[in-house]
């Protein structure tokens, strides 16, 4: 432990390693890392402009900090805290979600200031009214663990970085009278719209002349979120003031109880030397967040720390070494690697003790690690696919496996949405199914299968989520009694294909049985007159009207989930060939995928705004349009796959911070676009299998499975060639449109040989289209 | 206005009279009561023993205040914050419920003491630990409005007395020293098995040097309640401390916000004449509490608040006037009306404000008054039938055009169980329906059914409760997937029939048909070979293993709702004659029945314990069972009714604190009893008729409608009389076994000649015995 920390400089080793990693594994990949500098072609602010919603600031690979400025707390594209378009900074916060679509966290804002205090954060538009603070982009500046900015009018530098579970901060200060630091502890994102971030039982404590610990129960899209923090200065406060309501405390008071509580330090002596804060979390209680604190940066060297965080970093870009490739892309490519890299985060302490879905505190086995903030309807298609192949197993295992002790744990049984400690039921479906089987289906270890099969069963067969009993009874969910009736049949049908998986691992073969044939309960919102997914009533009619890019028959309430019948109907993800046969066969279903791409985009006026990046009808900015690029493979007519895949890749991102199409969604946009960028894509994540697509760069080197390389070339490739010609695996010809998931961590040399013109023949044949449904039942 | 107040003494006229009655109503009930005495029969001590759960607090009919001392709040035999078998008394609350199964309120106690501040409330084994004092029960005495009791070792003497929204107290100090009051805002029932009262946001604020004032948002049973109150004292208090989680605050703090706030205010000169403390609430805010109290205790007036509230009293028990009768029947008869006017409680204010279910502060039209704390579940059966009769229908239009409020208010659509603005969602069904369509079946005016059917159509076609969705499917909630399945079916069943009759009376004619015919639902759950309601699964087959005394299949969940099959076998109040066919006629039906009655009463370990007041499987001491003996009447076989009814009437209440056969469930238990005694019952409340039983009196003048008189005679009766030989209406011979609400309403008189000896020709022909579905639907 010594030498390692004396070899970081001052970091403890446990910061550098959230989770379990082989002995030497880190430090390898630092070797790895300096060697490629991936960390350069990161650019934080991707994604932080249009409705990304990503933040710029500093953490650590699934870091439990993410210690970020605050630019705006209000509106949708406030998710995150922060927007480019912002020119007012409120403070640095030390937990921050990463581009979903609604608000939440930003816990412990510090707010370094000269002058008079202000208890108010002002506004935007009169930031002078209050503790906001002007900026200029020009003077900002993040790369991964590093995020530095300039307040324009106080002339305050703020460098922040981070370690798993503590942010560091470094203040320099102008020469200026009132120099202070305000901690405002009722900080938290503001829903104009009714969603007020809601504090039942905040504490505060100065401890000494340089420590303040504190802690709140806090209520916003999680409801009754626990977090506790222990800050600590470089050098004693001259003064503290404790605020309750913004009431100042009588001159001496040293705690204070109540919900909207702040405290400011005074820091008479400031300009003469940077100011650092360290400031450790916990979601288990001040003693944990100060554990925490001690063990990951028990010094004050900032340098240190930051230079660990990009060390860890480098060894994570790394495992995808993308060998070539143009500036722009590579930027694109790794933002969106960096990306994907943030979420789940970590949330369990140095000791191993975690705050339970049931919010009580409990203790890990000796050596695993505790994961929240799951956006499983987002990640379930590519971002987990994306962990299985190219993340240690260990982590994988971590990961998924607290999906296991969540759902014994949960009060509301399997997750869904599990945001620190609370269960947000966000979204549709319970995709915690999908990856707990994608994790079967390929072997993930570390998983108890079986322990989680009784509860995962209990909710398939006795469930009473919205819609469960309606689609057990009637096959399908009504939409005069439901709302977005058919997108929850759809995924529900999905889940039951998933969980037949997950029966099968535990013995259970009955229950697969009759899971994978309820899993085709899809067809009966099939309309085959209008070949469209359709509203159904209950007593077995069509919804009227019907609109294939409305949101639903009436204006009550949406049939869809954030989408419409055009991308509904190509939510099918597991019988592919099932469903074809429905529209007439592969040529018919080909026409009507060729039909969407190409249709006009119009959409209606109450269309949410999630419904974006469109081509045709086909909406790359949400989720559940992003495998269907990849349903070409099946129809035999594969190069449409890949000049699809390609436009996409080229089009759907960019190197800038409105650079997203849509919600980046905890990493699962960017994990499309890394799937896709390797040539690969898991349109069923439950069949062990990848579908080929069109690589972007002529090699990368992914390490797989317990440090294998697997090595994925393209020759010929180019802007103008999009096309497989044809593929080698390990130099033998290979004529499948997809590979096995066991083959390719197996590690391998994977080469697609591009060029101008498609090449109808690839993927044609009907051995060469990739299996669904049947195959996997085998 | 002055006229009213100066005749009583310096109460307010608006105290007496919660709602609008008829101009001199109130005085002329007085006038009557005087003449009666109906009071003194009353006593409120009966039900505090056993699992009554009552309290023998201060209130007016229907009141907002019940002024009660708290004994106890751990504990299924503590909802009610009292009970006789314990020996200390924690102090002094404003708000308790009658007779629930769950425990909440016990809003702001007042705790009289001298000697040394405790904040702790110490335990009923160690009092001296904390602030709880000895109390005999011997020193104490209540009666309606009026609560007395000495506590023991410090000597005071405690009075309490109130009015509709304040409550008044006086209390008799000794001369010692350290004589105080302390507030303690953070009290409230405390389950053991994990229920505990939690505050979020509490405020206290010392106004002047006789006022104090606060409100707590409060989640127990009802989760989010908001209760203020303005207390102030008859003199000056010398000295007043604020504590906020027992830590006091700075000397000359005037006020707190926290979670657990309490307040000392020290009265030194304690012992030179009573203090005297009022209380007003309200659950809209500090302004509205006050008005509140200055409107209803103007003045320092005790003796005459006590008298205006015993007036009161008099005026409600005086609709009902008992001539003869024995001592022991009188009182349980006066005590069980008593206890049927306290639910539902005021919830608005005098100027009209009310917090309405979304938890905003509304304002009532002019002249209507809100209530809240609906025991639907119970209530539908008895209680509100007996308002229906028995009470202004200008209150009965308030009480049921609540509902209607509720259900448009709250965003959980009609009410199930509302709590003082929250909807508590407990037990099962959605019985609203029931009373909406009683009313509307007996044209109580002043309430908007037009306006209520949309929304309670939206429940019965759409809603998404506990097995509905099921329901609307399958046509019965299956047991493998919801729980306590067969009680739920059943009983939705019996809402259906209630909802098309509110269907009825908005004109939607087709939807009437509908849930009539959904209404026979509950056949699918009845089982030809064991002639049992039995659970079954969703696959249609029935549970097994199958016991009629069981609750259930298995150990994981009760397939009934506080009973076995048994007595949910008659669960049935809609279609008995329908019912009766599936059992094979009549005579078999009648066997069952009589088996009911005198089959073992063995319950099984795993019974909760409201199944209690056990006659064979029969249970008085829960609502389930409370039609059942009437059912008799539509075999033929009236003259078993009567003899069962006499026995429960005899049996199953005594005048003792344990004198009830299970909680009292807000007036359930005792409206029973009321209108049993009364030979009445609404077997189908729905269906506007009232069954023939066994009248209890010789006589009893009944107010009904706008004050017209029902007399209810019974000559020839006695305790070994409880036959009908036969009856007259008007003077004419009547040989039906049932009256119609209508002919009841109108006035009349109603003679029953009893005997000792059965008449099996009453009621024997076809054409005599009550409607029951088919009629109803003509």
């Amino acid at each position: 432990m010594m030498t390692r920390r004396d070899l970081l400089g001052g970091v403890a080793a446990a910061a550098l390693m959230p989770v379990t990693l082989a002995p030497g594994a880190a430090l390898a990949g630092i070797a790895r890392g300096q060697g490629g500098g991936f960390c350069r072609h990161v650019d934080p602010f991707i994604g932080t402009g249009g409705h990304g919603h990503t933040y710029p600031g500093a953490t650590v690979p699934f870091g439990m900090v993410q210690l970020s400025p605050d630019t705006n707390t209000a509106g949708w594209d406030a998710c995150s805290g922060y927007h480019i378009q912002d020119s007012t900074i409120l403070g640095f916060s030390h937990t921050h979600l990463s581009g979903t679509g609604v608000g939440d966290m930003l816990d412990v804002l510090v707010v370094p200031r000269v002058g008079p205090v202000r208890l108010d954060p002002g506004t935007p538009e009169n930031p002078d009214e209050g503790y906001r603070a002007r900026f200029d982009h020009a003077e900002e500046r993040a790369t991964p663990g590093d995020y530095r900015v300039r307040l324009k009018d106080s002339g305050i530098e703020a460098e922040l970085t981070a370690t798993a579970r503590a942010g560091l901060h470094r203040y320099r200060f102008p020469a200026a009278t009132g120099a202070h630091l305000l901690i405002d502890l009722a900080h938290g994102y503001q829903d104009p719209a009714g969603s007020v971030t809601r504090i039942t039982g905040a504490s505060l404590r100065l401890v000494g002349d340089d420590t303040l610990v504190g802690g709140r129960h806090v209520h916003q899209w999680g409801q009754g979120r626990v977090i506790h923090f222990a800050l600590k200065l470089s050098r004693p406060f001259a003064g503290a003031r404790l605020y309750s309501n913004d009431r100042a405390l009588p001159e001496g008071a040293r705690e204070v109880e109540g919900a909207a509580l702040k405290c400011v330090l005074d820091l008479p002596d400031a300009a003469a030397a940077p100011v650092l804060v360290k400031v450790g979390l916990s979601a288990v209680d001040v003693d944990g967040a100060l554990r925490n604190l001690e063990a990951e940066i028990p010094g004050w060297d900032f340098d240190a720390v930051r230079a660990a965080g990009a060390a860890a970093w480098e060894a994570e870009l790394g495992r995808l070494a993308v060998r070539g490739g143009d500036a722009a892309d590579l930027k694109i490519f790794y933002t969106a690697l960096y990306h994907a890299l943030l979420a789940p985060t970590l949330f369990s302490d140095v000791d191993g003790r975690y705050r339970a879905m049931d919010s009580t505190v409990r203790q890990l086995p000796p050596g695993a690690n505790n994961y929240s903030t799951y956006s499983l309807w987002d990640t379930y298609r590519a971002l987990h696919p994306l962990f299985t192949l190219a993340q240690d197993p260990r982590r994988v295992g971590d990961v998924v496996g607290g999906l296991v002790r969540m759902a014994e744990e949960s009060p509301a049984g399997p997750p869904v949405w599990p945001l620190q400690g609370t269960e947000t039921g966000c979204m549709i479906g319970w995709h915690s199914a999908v990856v707990l089987a994608e994790a079967a289906a390929k072997n993930i270890p570390g998983v108890d299968y079986a322990r989680a099969w009784p509860i995962f069963r209990d909710r398939a067969f006795k469930g009473q989520t919205s819609g469960l009993p309606e689609y057990r009874c009637l096959g399908y969910i009504p939409s005069d009694t439901v709302e977005e009736a058919v997108s929850k049949t759809l995924e529900y049908a999905y889940d039951d294909w998933a969980i037949a998986r997950l029966a099968e691992a535990a013995g259970a073969r009955d229950d697969a049985q009759a899971l994978r044939q309820r899993s085709l309960n899809y067809r009966n919102l099939f309309d085959r007159d209008t070949t469209f997914m359709r509203p159904r009533f209950t007593e077995g009619a069509w919804a009227q009207p019907f609109d294939p890019r409305g949101m639903g028959h009436s204006r009550k309430w949406r049939d869809f989930t954030e989408s419409n019948a055009w991308q509904a109907t190509f939510l099918n993800q597991h019988d592919v060939y099932g469903y074809m046969d429905m529209f007439g066969g592969p040529a018919a279903f080909e026409r009507k995928l060729d039909e969407l791409f190409t249709t006009s985009s119009d959409l209606p006026d109450d269309a949410p705004p999630d419904i974006a990046g469109l081509v045709g009808q086909y909406a790359h900015g949400n989720e559940p349009s992003h495998h269907i690029a990849y349903l070409y493979a099946y129809t035999g007519a594969h190069h449409k796959t890949q000049a699809r895949v390609r436009s996409l890749l080229k089009t759907m991102y960019r190197a800038d911070p409105d650079g997203l199409a849509g919600n980046e969604d905890c990493g699962q946009m960017s994990a499309w676009y890394l799937m896709s960028a390797l040539g690969l894509y898991a349109v069923d994540p439950v069949t062990p299998i990848y579908v080929f697509g069109s690589p972007l760069f002529d090699r990368v080197d992914v390490t797989v499975g317990d440090g294998r390389t697997l090595t994925i070339e393209a020759p010929g490739n180019g802007p103008g060639s999009p096309y497989i010609q044809s593929v080698t695996w390990n130099g033998k010809p290979y004529t499948r449109t997809w590979i096995s998931h066991a083959d390719l961590t197996r590690g391998g040399r994977l080469v697609f040989v591009m060029g101008d013109k498609p090449n109808p023949r690839f993927g044609a044949g009907r051995d060469d289209r990739p299996p669904s449904f049947d195959m996997a039942r085998a």
